[in-house]
């Protein structure tokens, strides 16, 4: 087994329903119109794609329909995480047999108070042991309510079937402390959509982000631009991305960027509930800072 | 179907583990000891039941278990909760199957910030509406970093189906605010071992403790002097209890209460992964505290 | 120097303003209001009466007035907190000048991450052993962000010069904690005005309210009631407040508090900026619940 | 008055004690050392000078010896909030009397819950009416609790008489957010140490550190580097000073800055009580990690 490269822009993937169930058709047209941008991969499963409110046979269907729907350049990477180690093992290997490129696995979060750095550590490294695929650890503190150490992170890396970390902390110095440390191939992969920019200048890999499901093109941008070394448009256009990914991630989540991606020719749709869709308020606000993107869009060409 | 009243003290029940397996010997064993004590009943699938760690199916056939080897008297409670709406509606009235008295339902907790009042609300009435057995509300902030209001708790109330409410907050500010606005018949169930006489002085219904499991009469004793109108009594009996309940949920949380299980004659084992067994120094702490206990007890009763 | 016993209900008083400039005589008639009370003494320079917001002199000088305002039989108790322990101890004997009865010293609280409990123990050794007056320590870690341990207030309390604690966390499970342990003398006095009752039930000797501004007679209605071993009507007295508390002081404030006591006979007055006056939603909320509770306490009179 | 462009790297002075009592001579002697650096300029009273255990003479004594003892190019900034709008504009006026560049607010933070963005607003445009030299917002929810908004920043920034910040949040996308809506002229200073490189890519215009006080060579490298458009190198010197800059500040703070200091040749001394000597553990670690950085920076040279 070769292992891919995960570097890049992925998007994580929302989840389609149409009144509460899942959609396959509508996911299998937003991954044709992914499959044209310049992705670097999907995540399937993720916070952002509810993975939380799916059962496991839906899970699994959205990982086949993933691979098969999806271009053969684009690195497929699945969300399996359980509660409990060895709920993860047996559903990590039970998507592992559709052949994906990683499994990605957020924190346990339930028992807060135990969750100590050596109870994460033999959770990792049980799970890293047992599973057909490689791993990428998944640090999600205002989720999950449980930080992973750098220094642990440290450690995890040295084992060979952990390949990499998804961190959404938003605390870059995390990044700075972690990277110097970590063996090379060892992917960092930023979650904060509003990071991307100064992440890369630190030595990030690449980011897994919801916005990308939006606006996929501006983000790929930055990361063309910035691996050109052209800095200042880099910036530019991450500033410009700034208050969407704010709008699409901490203040209305999920049921915002389904609605700007109804708005922006993809297939959103509503979360389940207990989600919300977007209220009126909300989407107003989405429409508004819509509009001043595409138009700060424009005006960045013209330069 | 005549609902029952739920007050006095309930255990929430662990769930034993051999070797990672489940056992049901084990916990019949452990069950028919309570039979004897003067709990109210018991909750299976609990927090401290680790109904995060178990799979559908083990958590079907603890409540089948609990449901045959309880005495007639014992009132039986399931926690039921799914992170979605449709999950937990499917999963209640799926062990509703089994003849349970209620469902205990946590609140949602991994998309945080969008979980408002409003969403909560619309979550407990869509699952209230469409289950076929009573439920009752579940408050736990330390562990799902999501408070229900005080004020969405009296709307709540008002549901004929929505019967209680367990609070593990510690909060007793809460209790005070909700429960002069609380129909009659209505249950609030105290969560905090460390709370439960100053809770009954404000008009509690009773307690569901994880700490039951281990030192059952001791809580039930505080129950039924406080019923007799004996303050004093009932108030040193509650703070000869307050370190143990520390160790054994904030500190050390489920290890240690399946260790001190171990130590006073029922089942304990250890929890599973990522769940680590009570490293030494706890062990030690934990007897220390019961060494304690057992001498004050011995005391409480000469006086 | 025979220490006075700290138990029964005290106000923690506001410092009154006139555009800005503080007002001997509205603080001379409240208090002269307040001597006509059962409460057993008066707080000067606590979290109520803005001490962050007035200069050394101003501070002398209120409570300076205090004492000689208020009837022989009230105790003073002044609030006399600075970062430093140097400080704290230079302006704690410069107030002992005035004959007041006990300084409250709350915790230091800039730079949080440092403030261990043998921080906080040297600090609070060292005031004791060099103060003229006894000390109460005050906990309040939703304005401090920081929290006294259990075990440190029962190594505190063998201080002689230690007399008691106000404790305002709203965690009655640190009372429970404490409560066995200290010395005969040592006052635990609450300072959570919705916890009152149940926290008598457990063994506090009283509390220091910002609520007793407003509604003096309710609050040590509450206390007398228990003494009386009434405790049915001391719960009921004790929910009437809850909401007006969580007004007072969760929600608005001391801008409301003060908007109360306008409302209800005494002076109040604006605060001093950074504290905006109450708003007009504000004034609504707190009229709204005044003429509810006066209804309230007309029908517990009728019973 | 023409105001001075606030921008490259400023040591956040400590304040030397022997033996508790302040040594003007100690003083003097770190900044003439830092006189020959490439620091552009200094802050006195800041968090790091622990201003809030200073009495007003000692902190005005202070500034003055700063003011006499920099040297000419050296930029001259004073931390001088008080918890009130009407002490912190007495306060700074005193200190403008000294003919500094500027003053450093930090946000009030007592009454937390009531510190609106409209509290805040009016707190700074008051303060900025009102006193005689420019102004810096200084953000340092960490040890305030309080957050200034992104929006308030912008807002903030349009008063003439407010020519920057300072923001320690650590929060990168808040500078993102910011950034593009400053008036041109106006200030963005990092205060937090791992994060200059990074934050200088985004547009910053400097930082003021603690750390500066001890390795004030390479924090201005980093500067200088980044100018030079040497990125990766700018890069490697911010790795290198992680993990320092986690001991000195976020782990063991002023104390472990102040040993820090007295390691390389500067005079750091004890903190006042009551914050503690550093002890022995952190004596080790930082030596440890001082060896490392000197080992570091020899072979950033020889590449």
């Amino acid at each position: 087994m070769s292992t891919r490269v995960f570097k890049g822009i992925f998007a994580a993937l929302t989840t389609p329903f149409v009144d509460g169930e899942i959609s396959a058709s509508h996911f299998k047209e937003n991954i044709k119109k992914y499959n044209t941008t310049d992705l670097a991969g999907y995540v399937i499963l993720g916070s952002t794609g509810e993975a939380v409110h799916l059962t496991d046979e839906e899970s699994f269907m959205f990982v086949k329909i993933a691979k098969e729907t999806s271009s053969s350049g684009k690195i497929i990477i699945a969300g399996t995480a359980r509660e409990s180690t060895r709920l993860t093992i047996e559903f990590t290997n039970h998507l592992a047999s559709l052949d994906i490129d990683a499994a990605l696995i957020r924190t346990p979060s339930y028992f807060k108070s135990q969750l100590t750095s050596e109870a994460l550590k033999n959770h990792y490294f049980s799970i890293a042991d047992n599973v057909k695929i490689p791993i990428l650890v998944y640090n999600i503190p205002q989720n999950t309510g449980v930080s992973i150490d750098a220094s642990l992170v440290c450690e995890l890396a040295r084992h060979p079937n952990i390949v990499g970390i998804k961190d959404s902390s938003g605390n870059l110095a995390f990044l700075s402390e972690v990277i110097p440390n970590l063996p090379p191939g060892f992917s960092f992969l930023l979650g904060a959509g509003s990071l991307i920019f100064p992440g890369l200048c630190l030595g990030a890999s690449g980011a897994i982000l919801a916005m990308a499901d939006a606006v996929p093109d501006q983000c790929t941008n930055i990361y063309s631009l910035f691996c050109q070394n052209k800095m200042e448009q880099a910036k530019h256009l991450q500033m410009d991305l700034v208050l969407l990914n704010k709008l699409l991630t901490q203040i209305y989540g999920v049921p915002a960027l389904k609605y700007a991606m109804d708005c922006l020719g993809f297939y959103g749709g509503d979360p389940r509930s207990p989600l919300l869709p977007l209220n009126d308020e909300g989407r107003e606000k989405v429409r508004i800072i819509l509009e001043k993107l595409s138009h700060l869009v424009k005006t960045r060409k013209n330069i």
